[in-house]
């Protein structure tokens, strides 16, 4: 048949048969993402595989289209989730927005608006740098200045800078965007349901998140919404988009999003995390978002103030910049950060992570989302920092 | 905290609250896929989340690559996944493989060739249109003459046409492209690990496949392999690949493909798909290629017996070119397809798929891979199909 001879030219790979997959059944993630999942949404990730035209997934869609509209605080028909990591969120924000020869706006201050910067060249936009040290937000007047002085298309902002533990404070923004006629895009993948939002209300007009931080699902797909503006921008494109995967004006449909909408075969999405991410919307919707940003607010306090208790020093200097789900700590001089991190996982089954892009050596980061955003696991986290500090500095 | 009261603008959705999440239990997914997971591969979804730089998900990704490379029958060292759905990887091929203006030649029989030459399109690429009727298949002459008239930088060939049930023969293609000086790529989604295939004896030089079809792993991750000479071309690109996700000299270092690559912190995959992905191939080489390559040929023999015995005609014409994985079936005129297929799931639960693109309304599609190409699943679906058929027809 075809011609393939039955000789195998690659043997049978013995160590897939010397034992079953094995997996940490306590390991408490308490890095930037992911996080650690409920007993109730691991569960869903087992329910039996149905087909990508069936009935009962456009059920299943539609509950997560809902859930996702009360995270986001939107009443945007255009939401939905990506078939892919957050990663393939922001592309296909930049992919949709943006054609070639297009100006973007980006705030860089850390690793995303950097990422975020470089794909934008990727795809043949033009990207202009607005940067500030890591560990800072930028400031409305800095904003503004920078709007007049590139007049993007589109401004791009990092709500959730997770490499530095910096949260964007995005009051006013939304009304300088409308004022220079540029839309504005946002990062939160490491923030949104851990902080009180809203993209209407901030009037964001393409926003991203990620499914395995404080929504508590398990990762590989990102919920997105797309505002009014951005979908007459899109509609309005005068060339195709980069992607078949990632275009809007076909997927919306396949998520049945605007009224007349008759789903039709786009792609076979990940089924099994849809089911997650169903399990952990219904969560958020029984706690209640109120209850969600208040606990999320509560602990960090509580990690804060036992970091600075045993004398350690947090990296973001401006309260108000603090992202209450990425705790940032400065790594005190001379400490061998790689030995802590490495004692947490090895004495504790206890992630801690280092940092990432320009803050790598320079912070320890702590997540603090969804599940794991409760006292008991903040102590946990804290006692074994504590030790694994002391552990080695001798 | 960031100005926005706590106040909720859209209010909890109710519906997420009314009852958990519903899927059935038995349903048998006999279409072109995804098709059923063993018991096992379903539960490895629920194992809990590990991080994306822990040493036990490293050790899983390195279990796959050595999987993977028996399937694809490949010594290709940059043999991973992509995050995302077989779609994403047709773009990855498409992606790292083209620049701007270059030429890719497309044999296009069906929905998935004319998805290519559409993606192309998209990303800046020429494609030439190789063109035959969906049901037929390219002759290794139409192939040498297509090549020699567009002289392209890479020919795109797909092996498993699942929208017209036919395979395409490619022994001898590898040798025409060397002899033309161009790549080689296939797309497998149907069909890899259900007939006899090896990438390197055919001379392939960059191949994907699904992982919800024959290897019977949850959908929503695809396995993807680029050989030597094309792994050479990404490295000598002028222009960026247009996406940072599917930048294969970046994600082959997170794959840890190449002697000496050190990984780092590339994107978040879906841990549990992989974990899904790890246990598949795990049962792949228990059984072992030439058992599972045996089973597929019996029971898709078992199936077109079945069909012509009732009365029914097989789409595809030459045996030669019939597909194991996916058989199409000629709708009897004046049949009303959408009843029959209606009926089968109502009355049996059981998954028969109508046809797509251009075989949309011509055609059943019925789909025999991994956990389902067994000689009781085969019976069950010539019941529910006869059945179907009689009921739509009083």
């Amino acid at each position: 048949m075809n011609g393939v001879s039955h000789d195998l030219l690659v043997p049978p790979p013995t160590q897939l048969l010397k034992e079953r997959i094995q997996v940490p059944q306590k390991r408490l993630l308490m890095g930037p993402g992911p996080s650690n999942c409920s007993p109730e949404v691991c569960a869903a990730g087992s329910l039996p595989i149905i087909g990508h035209m069936h009935a009962e997934i456009f059920r299943i869609m539609d509950d997560i289209k809902v859930g996702l509209q009360y995270v986001f605080q939107t009443e945007n028909p255009w939401t939905l989730v990506i078939s892919g990591p957050g990663h393939l969120a922001m592309e296909a924000v930049l992919v949709n927005l943006l054609e070639q020869g297009d100006t973007m706006l980006v705030g860089v201050n850390g690793l995303w608006g950097d990422r975020v910067a470089d794909l934008a060249f990727r795809i043949g936009a033009k990207a202009v740098r607005m940067e500030t040290e890591p560990g800072n937000a930028f400031s409305l007047q800095e904003i503004e200045a920078a709007l007049v002085s590139s007049r993007p298309k589109v401004l791009f902002l990092v709500h959730s800078e997770s490499s530095t533990g910096v949260m964007q404070n995005l009051d006013g923004v939304g009304d300088l965007c409308r004022k220079y006629g540029c839309l504005l895009a946002v990062d939160t993948v490491a923030s949104l349901g851990g902080v009180p939002f809203s993209v209407d209300k901030l009037k964001i007009d393409a926003i991203y998140t990620g499914s395995q931080k404080v929504i508590g699902a398990p990762p590989g797909i990102a919920p997105i919404s797309f505002g009014p503006r951005a979908v007459e921008v899109i509609k309005g494109r005068k060339t195709p988009v980069k992607s078949f995967l990632l275009d809007m004006k076909l997927l919306s449909v396949y998520w049945a999003c605007s009224p007349g909408d008759v789903r039709f075969y786009h792609h076979t999405p990940p089924i099994n995390l849809f089911y997650g991410l169903r399990e952990a919307l219904t969560a958020v919707v029984e706690e209640g978002l109120p209850a969600i940003w208040k606990r999320h607010e509560e602990n960090a306090n509580r990690l804060r103030d036992g970091i600075t208790g045993m004398g350690l020093e947090l990296f973001v200097k401006n309260p108000a910049d603090r992202l209450p789900t990425v705790t940032t700590i400065r790594v005190p001089e001379g400490l061998d950060w790689k030995a802590v991190t490495k004692h947490a996982m090895e004495k504790f089954d206890i992630e801690i992570a280092g940092g990432l892009g320009l803050t790598a050596g320079r912070v320890f980061r702590i997540g603090l989302m969804g599940y794991n955003a409760y006292p008991e696991k903040v102590d946990r986290v804290l006692a074994a920092l504590k030790d694994s500090i002391k552990m080695a500095k001798y």
